[in-house]
């Protein structure tokens, strides 16, 4: 048995529940989970369909994306998922997919607006959109510049990737992340209801204001702050 | 066996018709059912997931919120579901949802407006959607407040709570309620489905008027009048 | 057993397809089936859950609405489906749905242009929308007016039932019939589609040009003309 | 046994997945497969349901669209097929969907704009949308010149059907093909997919850029370029 059995494992079950929560079509979308101490992380195989994907398919890679376990060729944007792994040293796995409601603000190239406590539960600010690359950063080593782009534009607006844990790439699609796999999952899909909810707001009231910063902290800092009365922990 | 069997295990059907409704992502919402006469009611534990939530698992609180029967930490809303209880005594249950549409509508805070007879089948007013709260009561107890936002939106409308079974808060989402569970749950569905056709309707027609008066009354009165004659009953 | 058991069982049939085709939310539907031999239609009770609907549950009435066989109040709507057996003598069914996008246009009061083949393939005009009723129609025999406003707004466009079998109520919801049970579910079915498909164009497109006149005939003419060479027979 | 029997299964199993994908609405879409040493294609027959076909209903014509076996009259968009496969040679199997939002954007007679990498993944223009037919075409061999409308259209574009394997007929609704059954069902869905996204992309922000030239080479060579390096292969 592979002594990454544990992540291979549960890097095949998050995969699964992509297609379960109505994420993907086809193939759109892939999940890593990362083994710290082993400087490793286990990734979906590139173009595999997910009715027939199996534990055994899941790759193995080091930091540098580098093969280390499995006969598969692994995601064609793992070396998007290996910069922010290297990088983001509390993230525990990294979810990408092109889910209708979130792809479409990223198409057009717009952060989501915080509108409502739905938004506020999961992040304090409007949804990220990085901007598109410049094309000197996709002639040349396009995944992991990807990477890049995202970690900049978090630089650029002083955000902390343990409080926003989700990302739109202009003109491309989200990237979720979390200390585990079944918190980035989650992440993916408040990411497309956030989206959703977003879209009907703006498009039956285009003047929507922003959520008013009192309702912002409050919503937070009940599900996350010291004092946090949300949940069972 | 607890002496509030019967409320724990309607409280738990009740929850669980949300996610078969398609009312919930996740754990975005919660039912509660009251007993008047022992001045309780049952509550749907915080961040439960609704795939393993179980009938010991729901939180018998009394009309100030304190816990009396359960081992979790009931509902982060128990305390606006409670002030509700309080101050509106023909209630028997009460539902909070994040759906969709009227989640939608809430953040573009605006009224679903009266457009068609399958609003008027249920009220015979615009939705009403309850402004956001001022800074201080946001600040202070909050979960009460908003239970004091909706009492003081209805007030100032000259709203009865029998006859219009639902609010939207501003920049949150909805609550609904009524004098069975069922009823209860009946009419967050509804109110989707209202939510979802008066969005389609006003971004086809932006002028679209509202109904007219004589028909508001009709449908109304034949479903819940004096001489009603829909149904069986 | 009845003497009116087969139309018992495909008024039955018809409106258990309903909620298969996506078409109502709880009770928000019936279908009835006429025999004009024996001068009666079968039609579904009013606000039965489809989930319990039986067989022997569906009531039969004469073409004035009176009970003929049944222990169930007739569907509230039942006065209306009279009225058109009455005036339209080649209709052998009638369905009534709230179907979202449907729905939706009839609250806009707005007619579906024609826009494309899928239209066509069914009908060669804009899918009417009959204005509101007056207000002295609406106090009066409110449910019979209801029929009456379709005749009439048929008879002022010029349009044949048995080219047009679908209408939109202003305010209220679509109406549908044909010479079976199956064929007036199907249109109920292709009228939400078409209004589907017909939101989307108008709002991607707001000057989206109405079919041209050619392509109309031929579509139509394919399936429904002379030398129809659509389908099997 | 059927001499055609491969492509007559190809042909049905390729069909059945149009609902299983939620591209076809009763009756309204077929697909066709080639047996290009035979000269013949199998096609679903016209206006049979999907819930009743059956391998043995299959039909094969020659180029012109004439029968040569098969007991049912074959689909009443057979000659357009015919056209495609007599003058694109590549071709394996074609697919006829009036999918709903690629059908709006057919309906609105707008190209599908390229938006982002979802689309730039499968091709590298605009989605073509070909102009409703002169009314001189409509009126002659009708589907036959549906074909060469669309021979036409990408000759006048310049498009290489191989690079291009979809377009919108105006006023109609979508074709796509590919070398194989399978291939030719899986544009279908992606384009029903970049064609729900653009419509998202293009009302929430009605003045979007297309995507940069440079994202467009990038992605499309990554997944069809000759150092591919997306899937197994």
């Amino acid at each position: 048995m592979s002594q990454y059995q544990d992540i291979k494992e549960s890097c095949f079950e998050a995969n699964m529940k992509l297609p379960q929560l109505g994420l993907v079509l086809f193939t759109f979308g892939n999940v890593s989970v990362v083994d710290r101490q082993k400087g490793v992380f286990a990734i979906k195989p590139s173009g595999v369909p997910y009715e027939t994907l199996k534990v055994e398919d899941i790759v193995i890679v080091d930091f540098e994306a580098n093969g280390v376990e499995g006969q598969m060729r692994p995601s064609s944007d793992t070396k998007t998922h290996a910069v922010l792994y290297q990088h983001w040293e509390g993230i525990g796995a990294i979810v990408h997919t092109h889910s209708t409601y979130a792809t479409a603000w990223a198409q057009a190239q717009m952060d989501i607006p915080i509108l409502g406590t739905t938004h506020a539960d999961h992040l304090t600010v409007d949804v990220p959109c990085a901007p598109p690359m410049s094309d000197e950063m996709i002639k040349g080593n396009y995944e992991k510049e990807t990477g890049f782009q995202i970690l900049q534009d978090f630089e650029k607006r002083g955000y902390d990737y343990k409080e926003v844990e989700m990302v739109l790439l202009g003109n491309h699609a989200p990237f979720t992340w979390g200390k585990t796999a079944d918190k980035a999952v989650y992440n993916s899909a408040v990411l497309e209801e956030i989206a959703r909810m977003a879209y009907l707001s703006c498009t039956i009231n285009p003047q929507v204001p922003r959520l008013k910063d009192a309702l912002i902290d409050k919503h937070y800092e009940r599900k996350h702050g010291k004092n946090a009365y949300y949940g069972q922990e």
